[in-house]
């Protein structure tokens, strides 16, 4: 006997005789002789109507088809006469594989705060948001891997463990397998890897390695920051999509991360409209306006000093009040206020701001021909603020060893990253992304805990 | 002037004027008035040949046009005069984008070792060998994810940073913020997570949370293991693959591997014929014929217990010598020598191997109606040994409760584990996959270094 999933059962295109249904239970109503039950089993958002007449086989354990039980039905599907489905399942025999005591499973039908379902991830994704925040999340990484495929580009596992501090972005987690009630503890000679070692907290620099010998390439993987901070929008683990392009400058770049999100969005609205209809109806009325402006309009690209200028000559509200809580000056790294005003106010679209003073960038970014600014981009979006931050790189030697110089690192770290200058130097650019920005931004979920099937913050270490 | 990559280049179907080309010079030939190059952007394996003659804009840099240099050639795509390429460039001007000084670039044109390439593996990528094996990688994963997707599977991130080591494989890395030189160092409770935090050596137990609400599920994340031994089979990072299956038992558990495998063979043979000619050629000549084997014949099914009797039954070799190192006998873990001979030698095919003694297997692994063997199964393939290792997972809650205690394991530990059993709990099965094992059968590649953009080993951590 054939197995549907619920998806497949709802989208059938005819009436199936003898097949069998599995999920759990979602609700139950019963009548004298016969009971409605609302089998879900995460193929879909929605649920599959069955139908069990008294007496079939199975049905003297009616009573323990709750709430989260998992049962197994044999029966037909037929067309429903009913409002709201198409098909359901009138079931010739029952049978319960799981209880769930009503006492004691959390999970009833009732809604529930995202803080306490944070306290249950285990079970959280058996819940209509949280299945369908997680079936978006896996269509979103295909949807990834898709686009870089479709166009030339290879995938590169970058490492996770990571040798030295000289990705340059924030704190890193140390990863050792000494006993720290040791005395060898302190001497990182002693260690595993016979030097110190940490968890990545970008794999920018190993996919400079690809791009400056297999071409295209991305990074899609887990990155860490041991930040101790407990806001909405941090977590110590997160995954990130870093692209690289050899022979390419920044507007390659620019053109890149732009193609790349209308792909994004743009394949999620055609595999994911019911799991995404949840969202712009539960948790965030404008959530398909955004969509459709990322989709639809051309991002607008101005330069920082522009930008600048802009929120300078908009610093005051029209009453006259200041509209920043952060003055605006040339050279000042730009807020999430200002940000926000870029993309939904000013510009009511994408923004992607480009050409930063390079005294708020990092080393490895193309010095302008001004001597002043970096060819870095940061793409804004509406509800979001940055979504995208990426440069062309310094490919030249003599500046890169200067701007290492100027910055007080140790050129030493660097060897093998300026070999890919010595040898065969090309032009080349990239950016990074953080894949629970994008889920936030195509859900407006706004706490990045809750787009994480297991989130790692400061304290919190459980499942 | 559009850019052509090589690859579009190579498989033109017209000539094509105003091109542009760029890549590394992989070998220059000059001759009196015009010079041969050959070039490769790393694409594909194939060079593209471009020629240049003298006069041309830029062929005053022709002598540094040298091997590993960096170039941009405005030309026309033509037919080729030559034997063994079907088109080529003419060139109509030169730019030398970045020189690669024929005195100290180390990827000259001569065969170089593996080891001493490891040691350069920011450059390895640019020779044949390493190109070749990053492009199949890639292709590997978008296979991968392919596979699981157009099979209803969702994908997964399972959490790197974990909690307990109830994973039950394996020495772990520890993860931690706290200063090894201070004496809060051995207090847990002031780490960054407020408990000791370790780096997965498997994402099985996540992926049963997300099993058991969304249905079919899969991980495809790093993995890690502390262990200190220097063999070509081990590295201290690598990726792996873990599907895992509701409402399933061991039999949809080897159906599974068994069209997994096969999906993924057929796949890179239909999209990386080029790249996996090399290793079949140079690497392995008995490649094609294991590959052949894994996508051509049904895999032989045996119990461990026939298993163990076929090898009593062939225990001593014709000439009535013992045929393996370490006895056969009910109960022992089955040796690489004893899976190669079942596979090799017995079976001349893959094999999956099934309910096996419970001693040698995790808790977590039904326990079959003998009390004494677990629904676990290993696929085993020529020439490789264990590829696949899976198991239906114990779903009632009382006979895992007794395995726990029976193991003398920490049941607190297992809490929300335990949940899955309790509230709704579904026949599950699934198996683990090291993505590199994969890909060493592929390409016939016999050092896990060699699959690894940057390999982690003990006292190695560079790149």
């Amino acid at each position: 006997m054939k197995r549907l999933r619920v998806r497949q059962a709802l989208g059938s295109e005819t009436p199936v005789e003898s097949i069998v249904v599995k999920g759990w239970v979602r609700t139950k109503r019963e009548n004298k002789g016969f009971a409605f039950i609302e089998l879900n089993d995460g193929s879909c958002l929605s649920n599959l109507q069955v139908i069990v007449d008294e007496g079939i086989a199975g049905w003297e354990d009616i009573a323990r088809v709750t709430t989260g039980a998992s049962i197994s039905v044999e029966g037909n599907l037929v067309e429903s006469p009913g409002a709201g489905q198409k098909w359901e399942v009138h079931g010739t025999s029952l049978t319960l594989l799981g209880d769930a005591d009503p006492e004691t499973f959390p999970l009833q039908k009732k809604r529930h705060s995202d803080e306490f379902l944070r306290s249950i991830a285990h079970l959280r994704p058996r819940t209509n948001k949280f299945g369908a925040i997680f079936r978006i999340r896996s269509e979103a990484a295909y949807a990834v891997h898709k686009f870089f495929r479709d166009n030339g580009f290879a995938y590169v596992h970058s490492p996770i463990i990571t040798g030295s501090d000289c990705e340059g972005a924030g704190e890193m987690f140390r990863v050792t397998t000494l006993d720290p009630a040791s005395p060898e503890a302190c001497n990182p000679e002693n260690d595993f890897f016979g030097k110190s070692a940490a968890l990545t907290v970008s794999g920018q620099l190993a996919a400079e390695i690809f791009a400056t010998s297999l071409g295209d390439v991305y990074t899609f993987g887990p990155t860490f920051r041991a930040e101790n901070s407990n806001t909405p929008r941090h977590a110590a683990e997160f995954w990130m999509i870093e692209p690289e392009m050899a022979f390419a400058d920044l507007t390659d770049d620019m053109n890149l991360g732009e193609a790349f999100l209308k792909s994004v969005v743009g394949h999620l609205r055609t595999h994911c409209a019911e799991d995404l209809a949840l969202f712009a109806q539960w948790v965030d009325k404008e959530l398909d306006a955004t969509l459709d402006t990322i989709l639809n309009e051309d991002f607008a690209r101005v330069s920082y000093t522009e930008a600048v200028d802009i929120l300078l000559a908009n610093s005051k509200t029209k009453k006259g009040k200041d509209r920043f809580e952060y003055p605006v000056s040339w050279g000042i790294d730009l807020q999430t206020e200002h940000e926000r005003f870029l993309t939904e106010e000013h510009f009511k679209r994408p923004v992607i701001v480009y050409d930063y003073p390079k005294d708020i960038k990092a080393f490895y970014m193309r010095l302008n021909e001004d001597g002043k600014t970096v060819a870095a981009m940061d793409i804004l979006v509406p509800r979001v603020g940055e979504i995208i931050g990426g440069s062309q790189r310094e490919e030249r030697i003599d500046v890169l060893n200067s701007r290492i110089a100027e910055l007080g690192l140790n050129p030493d770290d660097y060897w093998w990253y300026m070999d890919l200058r010595r040898f065969g130097s090309v032009p080349h650019a990239g950016f990074g992304m953080g894949f629970e920005r994008l889920l936030m931004m195509v859900t407006g979920v706004t706490n990045i805990r809750d787009v994480i099937p297991c989130p790692r913050t400061p304290k919190h270490l459980e499942f």
